[in-house]
């Protein structure tokens, strides 16, 4: 524990403790319940999960392991061109990995916030493999968003 | 400026540091620009206008008075209800104001991340009220999102 008053050492600056503080924050310890739809639910479904859940993006599995994501500007553009909502299967209009960018559990929040900064995203996937009746699959366990992040701001200079 | 190397007082602990720090950014000097249509513009104007810029809400101004602000969500909504996009204007799906949450440039970082995460808004207009041709009116200078608080957070960590 830091000495709330007195003296110490800083043989960095303090801005180096908060970076260590940071950095011993884990992906897993502060990320969200992450919302998923299969590949095979319709645009329809995929966006009334999206209003219910209010999410901006969705993630998407096919027999249980990761396959991509879904976002809100996906469903925009499917619904501004034309389709049948109803028909339109959500593996139709989602974004496929590996072009996806992921993250593992045991990273830490400075990684996290780093990845969604140079990727241009607003929420990463958790995902960790595992195997599963012999077979490796990739399990989606949570998800990490500039929310997250800004909540955790917030904590660090209110603490 | 922070010695970098040495002992230095902590009367408060680093965290408070960091705080006292971040109290000194102003919403002026990280906010980024506005994206700005009238409430006469269309539906599918708005849309366009929101894929081209890439940003989640755009801010709508009435005589160049800032009078609310339209979601992707709004967007979503307005589209999948069935709304003739080139008929119906932004004025009839946008939120209004009082019903928006804003903040003054002079305001500080911290201030804007706990309106964004207690209002659990995406982004908020830095608005300021100045006379233009004898009448007050309340003009939209800037946008502060998540996504300005999670670059401040990285920054403020690889010092």
């Amino acid at each position: 524990a830091r000495p709330k008053v007195g003296y110490f050492y800083s043989g960095k600056s303090a801005v180096n403790i908060i970076a260590q503080e940071v950095k011993n924050i884990k992906v897993k310890d502060m990320m969200s319940i992450p919302i998923i739809v299969t590949e095979e639910s319709s645009v329809y479904d995929g966006i009334v999960t999206l209003f219910l859940e209010d999410v901006g993006t969705i993630f998407v599995v096919s027999n249980g392991s990761f396959t991509g994501i879904v976002s809100r500007k996906d469903f925009l553009k499917s619904v501004m061109g034309g389709a049948d909502m109803n028909k339109v299967p959500i593996g139709m209009i989602m974004t496929r990995t590996p072009n996806v960018v992921t993250i593992s559990p045991e990273e830490n929040a400075l990684v996290a916030a780093i990845k969604i900064i140079e990727h241009e995203v607003d929420s990463l996937p958790v995902v960790e493999k595992v195997e599963e009746a012999g077979k490796e699959i990739v399990k989606v366990i949570g998800r990490i968003s500039k929310s997250n992040i800004t909540k955790l701001f917030v904590e660090l200079c209110k603490e």
